[in-house]
């Protein structure tokens, strides 16, 4: 990513381009633990060492920046998932998913939740271009753990019958839920007990 | 609530008190649909058209502010959940609850998510003390399900070996993920289908 602008399609030279991945990257880290909200261009500048006619020869203003935050947090936690679930094919597999989500999540004790859902809930109704972005990057991450659920069937870990799009928006649901729980708690164990019972139910449709 | 000031702890007139309530009741609402972030003590200023002396004889600033907004969103879901849940001692009671979350969501085709999941997404990481209230608030709304899940369980409906505080967890976790993916998608299916699972593992273990 970063080789053409964000503001008007061009292709950037390698510079700008390096100057575009720092400014975006200084922002996603702030928003990240500062949140959307309290993240002013001026942080962005102080933070990547960017002068002001620089960013503004990127990005139009915050809302654009935002729309590029979504682009790389997106593709971070995209190319992360593909690499943890793109060849999971047993229930084992899918706990180890978690193990390590957990555990991650445990680090901060439960702070700052999902990258992605995090920018979600900060923007989804303040920015539809921005919104509609999040939504593709779930259908994407939901289409991951589709994938999953559909080679547990093959291998006869789920049943022929088994749901497997509505199993994956529920298991994404048990995710999310407890990122946010977990946030709130700073204590990870709600996260954990959450995707716990979205497991717990796929063993349950193995064993009917 | 709102017969003492947030900050000072002194009793208030009633006059004081309805000034008050009319501060947070705008701010609560601006807040819900801008988010926190996006909300500035001026447009509460005009939202509530009360004056900057009186707002800020009430509240130091907007910190003192959010987390008396959290309390009034606190006991306004608490009172819905109460109601919604206090009697439920059924599977069936259990998806009517579903049916009516569902149905309030799709009203606003997902927009906004759950008023105090929201908060905690906006605040849980910039405010300590915001957060252990909605963590207080969260633990308070999940013993309202552990209840119900007790009564299943006394009723027979589910097994006496069932998990009760766990199992209120995961559906906490199944409706605030599915709020946040119904916000993100602008559609609420995803709840829908996020409680279902939740649901359908309930129903599982009666079964087993």
């Amino acid at each position: 990513m970063a080789t053409t602008d964000a503001q008007d399609g061009r292709r950037l030279t390698a510079r700008g381009a390096r100057t575009r991945a720092k400014i975006v990257t200084a922002a996603a880290d702030l928003m990240y633990v500062q949140g959307v909200g309290a993240t002013t261009l001026d942080d962005v500048l102080a933070a990547s060492g960017v002068s002001k006619s620089q960013l503004y020869h990127h990005f139009e203003g915050k809302d654009a920046l935002v729309r590029a935050v979504v682009d790389l947090v997106g593709e971070r936690v995209l190319e992360r998932e593909r690499d943890a679930l793109g060849r999971v094919s047993t229930i084992r597999g899918l706990r180890r998913w978690r193990d390590s989500l957990v555990r991650n999540n445990a680090l901060r004790h439960g702070a700052y939740g999902c990258a992605l859902g995090a920018l979600a809930a900060a923007i989804a109704d303040q920015d539809d271009l921005a919104r509609k972005a999040l939504s593709t990057l779930f259908v994407e991450w939901q289409a991951l753990l589709t994938d999953v659920l559909h080679r547990l069937r093959d291998g006869g870990e789920l049943p022929p019958s088994a749901p497997v799009e509505r199993l994956a928006t529920g298991l994404m649901g048990a995710l999310q839920g407890g990122y946010l729980l977990a946030q709130t708690a700073h204590d990870v164990t709600p996260m954990a007990t959450s995707l716990d019972m979205a497991l717990a139910h796929l063993e349950s449709l193995s064993a009917g």
